[in-house]
C-alpha cells in the first residue's frame, strides 16, 4: 500500500498500467490521472485506473507517465502546485531530461527519474495491463540531490508493480537502454523498411526470423522520435558500431559473389560473435 | 504416398523432419538416410526416420538436404549411382548451386530445385520435428531442363510434407530469401554481437523486443556460410541498403545530440517506413 494519494500523469500505456497494478495492491489511497489529453484521462479513469482529476491535497507521490522530452516542463509546473511531493518518471533515457530539469529551477530533491523496462508495441490506455511490470527490471536514477524519502517513494512504486528495483547512475542507464532497446529498435525499423520495396510473392515467403526481428517496427514514431532524441548520442554510438559490422560483412559477401573466398572468415566470426551475445542474453535474467 | 522408396541425403533438422513427415503420412514405401556422417544417419533412423542405408533399387525420389554448397557434388555423385531418380534439394540459395551442377554436366531434367521455408535455431536430428513444414511455403525453382515428371514428384514431397508449393524462377527466389530471411539473419548476428562488449548489469535489463530481434542469432555459423555464400550478391544488396538506412539515422542523432533539430525528420521518417513494412508483414501470410 502506498501512504498517500498517488497521481499518474500521462494516461497512455506505461502510466495506466502503474495505475492499474497500484489498484490491484488494494491500496485505499486515490490514485488520481491526468493528461494533456483529458478525453484519455476519462478512458483509462474508464477502464478502472482512478479517477481523472488533480488531487485537493499534496500527493504522496506524482508519476509523470510522458514522453522523455516532456518531463522537465511537467516536472517544473507541477512542482509549482505540489511542492512536497515525491516525484518520479517512466523515461527512457535520463542524461537530457535530467539536465534540462535542472536548467528549469526543479527542485531535484524531490525527483528521482525511474525507468520500467517494460513495454508493449501497442500504445494507449487500452493496451495497460496490471500486470505489465511484474518481474521486470525497473531502474532507479537518483541525481546527487535527490533526498533519501524520495528514493523510498519511487523504489516502493516499483515494488507495489511487481518489479525489481535496481539502481544506475544517469550514464549507466543510458548506455544500457542504447544497446539493448534504443539501437535494436532502430535496426528493427530499418529491417522492416524494406520490406516496404518487396512484392507480394516475396513477403508470403516470410518465416519466424523477419517476424521476429521486425515485432517491434510496429511501435509508435512518436514516442520513439521522443526517446531516441533524448539518447541520441549513446544510440548513435551502438548503431555505428552495427553498421560498420554490416559494412565488413557485405564487402566480404561481394568478394564471395566474385568467387574470392577470402571473405567467409569474416562473415563466420560475426556468426560466432552473434552466437556468443545470444548466449550472454540467455543466461542473464 | 509416395510411389515408390525416398532417399534423403544429409539428416540434419531439415533432412530428418522431411522423413519423419513422409513416415507419418503411413507411406509404406521405404525411406533411406545417409548423411556423410554415419553416426547422424544412424541417429535419423533410430528417431523413427527411416533406415540408415542406400537402397538397391533406383529411388523414386532422392532429396539432397545438404547444405548450398555441397548440393552440386552430391547430386553428380548421386546420379552416378541412380540415372532415373528424380532430384530435388532443401536449399536456401538456388542460382550458384545450380549454374554449378550444370558445370558438372548434373542430368538437370531429373532436377528441381526446392526450399522448404521452414527451420528452427537449432539443428541437427534430434530437433526435427514430422510437423515443420505444416502450412509453411515450399518453393519448387525449376531448371528449363527440368521435366514435369521431376516437377510433380518434388510437389507431392512437399504437400505430403504438409507445406504448401509455390514456383518461382532461381532469381526470384535467391532474392525474395535474401530479403526475408538471408539478410535478416546477419542484421540479428550483428545486433547479438554488440552483446558480447555489454557489461552484465546491462545484459539484466534486456526486455522482449532485443530477445526476439536475436534470437536467429543462435543460428549454427557453419550452416549459415554455406548459405551467406550461396547467395552473396542479392544479400549484400539488402544488407547495403540497410546500412544506408542506419547510416542516415546515426547522422541524424548526432545532429540531435548537437542540439541541431534537422535530424528528426529522418528518424521519423525510417520509423514510419518501419511500421508500413511491418504492416505489409502482418498483411501477407
Amino acid at each position: 500500500m502506498t501512504s498517500g494519494p498517488v497521481l499518474v500523469v500521462g494516461t497512455g500505456l506505461i502510466g495506466t498500467s502503474i495505475a492499474l497494478a497500484l489498484r490491484r495492491t488494494g491500496t485505499r489511497d486515490d490514485i488520481y490521472l491526468a493528461d494533456r489529453d483529458p478525453a484519455t484521462a476519462i478512458r483509462a479513469a474508464a477502464l478502472g485506473a482512478g479517477v481523472a482529476e488533480l488531487p485537493a491535497q499534496e500527493p504522496w507521490l506524482v508519476v509523470l507517465a510522458v514522453p522523455p522530452g516532456a518531463v522537465p516542463a511537467a516536472l517544473r509546473s507541477l512542482q509549482a502546485r505540489y511542492p512536497a511531493a515525491a516525484y518520479t518518471d517512466v523515461s527512457s533515457a535520463q542524461q537530457q531530461p535530467q539536465a534540462r530539469a535542472r536548467e528549469l529551477g526543479c527542485d531535484l530533491r524531490r525527483y528521482v527519474g525511474g525507468h520500467p523496462l517494460a513495454g508493449r508495441e501497442r500504445s494507449g490506455p487500452e493496451a495497460a495491463r496490471a500486470e505489465l511490470f511484474v518481474g521486470r527490471p525497473w531502474v532507479l536514477v537518483p541525481l546527487p540531490e535527490t533526498d533519501t524519502d524520495t528514493l523510498e517513494r519511487a523504489r516502493r512504486l516499483a515494488e507495489l508493480c511487481g518489479a525489481r528495483p535496481t539502481l544506475r547512475t544517469p550514464q549507466e542507464h543510458d548506455d544500457a537502454v542504447a544497446l539493448m532497446s534504443h539501437a535494436p529498435q532502430v535496426v528493427a525499423s530499418a529491417v522492416a523498411a524494406r520490406l516496404v520495396a518487396g512484392a507480394d510473392r516475396d513477403l508470403e515467403l516470410a518465416g519466424g526470423g523477419v517476424r521476429d526481428l521486425t515485432r517491434i517496427a510496429a511501435s509508435d514514431p512518436a514516442l520513439w522520435v521522443d526517446i531516441l532524441q533524448a539518447n541520441a548520442g549513446p544510440v548513435a554510438d551502438v548503431l555505428d558500431a552495427v553498421v560498420a559490422d554490416l559494412t565488413r560483412t557485405s564487402a566480404a559477401l561481394r568478394q564471395l559473389a566474385r568467387c574470392d573466398g577470402s571473405g567467409v572468415a569474416v562473415i563466420a566470426e560475426l556468426l560466432h560473435r552473434g552466437n556468443a551475445g545470444r548466449r550472454r542474453l540467455e543466461t542473464n535474467g
